[in-house]
């Protein structure tokens, strides 16, 4: 498994070409990502035979503290990616949490203190405009729910690339201040994302962008796979039984699985039946309700929840999601905004990650699952935390209470002190009743 | 320096008491931060005979990728510290914002990205928090600008210790929001940070909580030696020539110093003169005050400046951080509000980091040293940003703009970008008249 070989010369790609899921058609390396043919998506197609001459567990180990340790999977040819310090996030442990739902081997994977914007969508983001350099963009361009307006205005900044953004007008607050910091051109939609991707996708045909999710698209989503080899490697090489990710447009999900394959394939990790559980919220749940009615298509719905960076009506990757799920005998499900909420706090109060609502969906569906007895308590589970919570404060801001105000001054302090112990005897006797 | 060494036995403390900054009196290393003769500060004593016999480069590069990989350095006897991934956070070599400012080899210690919290006071509480569970504390507590009420909250959570959080009234929503997410008892005082802490002083003489910044002080303030370390570590095992970091307490800055000054004495980086340089708002300087006007003693200020986390107008450690910078031949400068702004963007547009009010006050106050000629540019200099961006939205919401409003039509679009691009023309015009 981790025989001598001799590493990649500089410069050298391994990926080959782009072909089609669904066909099979084969496509040059370019700025493009539908299939002429029968319109299917673009996905980048590797020489796993020279990866697997070329790369081992030490080869990993010894590269840099970032995506870029797994540079041999990832579609760029460059020595110098645009390294931010992307990826690498931590594995946790959970104690207090698996506790709590009677879990035995409970991880999170902690993506909330992602580099440099504090979500998943760094790691695509990075792949995407180191990829854009090469193929010689100047300008970047992204349709966004907020993370990834957050990551491309921020990372094209670092990169230097002129870059203009796309959001729906509505988004929350934290997420447009933490993309016009950057001082990108910054364009509102008013409409929801399914509006402004398409708005997007007439403009990508008319300007020589790159558009990270629409033109660069089958680049940027390689970036994904990046969380499941981190996982594989901090759980000492070995692939877990059970994973819980957050779906959107589906294509996390997917790209965690062709991870996990790829590190089967080249012998980086023994061959194992990992299961994969998806979470949606209930107002924007089309590809939980496919799973449900056991459709082999996506039926589009407009986004209602306070789960923004998820709320995806139309999700590109959604089919291959399901099939994903149904496959390795894992589950999609959905929850209420409320249990949202509850989810976020839980995992606070638990393990000290404030996660954005996107990872409060993943943690209630996780609650869910236990309870319905769809994960086995025994199981080793890993959850993916993909946002941090400062950026959708509004979602949370009218449930998680008021402080105590107080005077300077001892006596206010201990009234106060006295007011908070009784109320809490008070929630607990209405517990009791 | 890495000669053959024994690993310390497990549970070996390297700390041997506490003993007074001003005259020398030692004692137990208890639950107490003030001098019994004197009312000076108590700080940790270490064997650094054991250390530099037990500790080497290689010791420290097998240990966590966190803090507690320099845990012969810190005042913890345990073997399992409270270990949440605080700590080794990037040390980014600048590219745009160094050519900006006309500097040869400029590096960011970026612990806008720290675990859990986002800032540098996760180090501090880490050590703090693991300290209190050695001395048998069931409830923790603080006086906090914000960022340590984050982090005690969050790190207690971890821990499941209880939490009692002491901010001032008029802290920032996000800081306050990024607490109740963890469930602690948050008290808001009418008052500000210096009236907070008088408050505690009292609280913690009549309960029995672990205060990290009052009666667990010295445990507390060693968690900033590993900003020191760390930085010695990622430039390879040597210092830099110079440092710039955000001047509040001044115990950060002391801090620094004290961690350069160990891994020299006990034989880890080569000696060196290293140039410490502070920065403070303009709104909040008694320690950049007492530097230009050569005094010897802090005169204490009403704090008024957008910099909460930073204003602490009676700095406990403020006489000391004086006479670092004095004797290192660095400076302490001090920025206006504007300023500070003017250095989050500055920061954000060619790094692409978000940093806090505080990281502003840092790079403002590096401009300002590179300008009037006190930063030598082929110095390798350090730059400390504390903060993340997110936590102080409101500091900068009035300007950075607003989003471009457009309707999902293409032709609103190109309205849009037309409009935008004459701006740009407009705002070159006038910056050439
Ligand atoms: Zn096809
Ligand atoms: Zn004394």
């Amino acid at each position: 498994m981790t025989q001598a070989t001799k590493p990649l010369k500089a410069g050298t790609a391994t990926f080959t070409s782009l072909s089609c899921k669904e066909c099979g058609a084969e496509y040059e390396a370019k700025a493009i990502h539908v299939c002429e043919y029968c319109f299917g998506p673009l996905e980048v197609s590797y020489d796993y035979d020279a990866i697997r001459r070329h790369v081992t567990r030490e080869s990993i180990q010894s590269g840099p503290n970032s995506i870029w340790r797994y540079k041999s999977f990832l579609p760029v040819a460059t020595d110098t990616p645009i390294d931010v310090g992307t990826g690498m996030t931590p594995l946790v442990r959970s104690n207090r949490l698996a506790r709590r739902l009677g879990l035995k081997k409970l991880y999170i994977k902690n993506d909330a203190v992602n580099m440099p914007t504090l979500s998943f969508k760094d790691r695509v983001v990075s792949v995407a405009l180191t990829r854009a350099q090469e193929l010689g963009f100047t300008t970047v361009s992204c349709a966004s729910t907020g993370n990834l307006a957050n990551s491309t205005a921020a990372i094209a900044a670092y990169a230097g690339l002129d870059c203009c953004v796309f959001i729906p007008a509505d988004l929350e607050a934290g997420k447009i201040l933490g993309t016009l910091i950057y001082s990108p051109t910054l364009m509102a939609v008013q409409g929801n994302y399914d509006q402004v991707n398409r708005l997007c996708s007439e403009v990508a045909n008319t300007y020589g962008w790159g558009f990270v999710n629409i033109n660069l698209r089958p680049y940027y989503s390689e970036g994904s796979k990046t969380l499941g080899y981190e996982v594989a490697e901090q759980l000492g090489w070995e692939l877990p039984d059970h994973i819980v990710a957050p779906l959107a447009s589906g294509s996390l999900f997917t790209k965690i699985y062709k991870g996990f394959q790829e590190f089967i394939k080249v012998g980086l990790v023994a061959d194992k039946h990992v299961r994969f559980s998806g979470a949606q919220a209930d107002g924007c749940s089309p590809i939980a309700e496919a799973f449900r009615e056991e459709r082999d298509f996506i039926k589009p719905v407009k986004p209602n929840t306070i789960a923004k960076s998820i709320a995806i009506g139309n999700p590109a990757d959604g089919v291959y999601a399901v099939d994903i799920a149904r496959k390795t005998n894992g589950n999609i499900e959905s929850v209420s905004d409320r249990e949202i909420i509850e989810g976020m706090q839980l995992l606070a109060e638990t393990e000290g990650i404030f996660t954005e609502t996107a990872g409060g969906t993943t943690v209630a569906v996780l609650k869910k699952l236990v309870e319905a007895g769809k994960i086995d308590p025994e199981e080793s589970t890993v959850i993916y935390i993909t946002g941090n919570g400062l950026k959708t404060q509004e979602a949370v801001q009218g449930y998680v209470g008021e402080p105590l105000t107080i005077e300077a001054k001892l006596d206010s302090f201990e009234r106060a002190l006295e007011r908070s112990r009784t109320l809490e005897r008070l929630d607990w006797q209405q517990v009791l009743v």
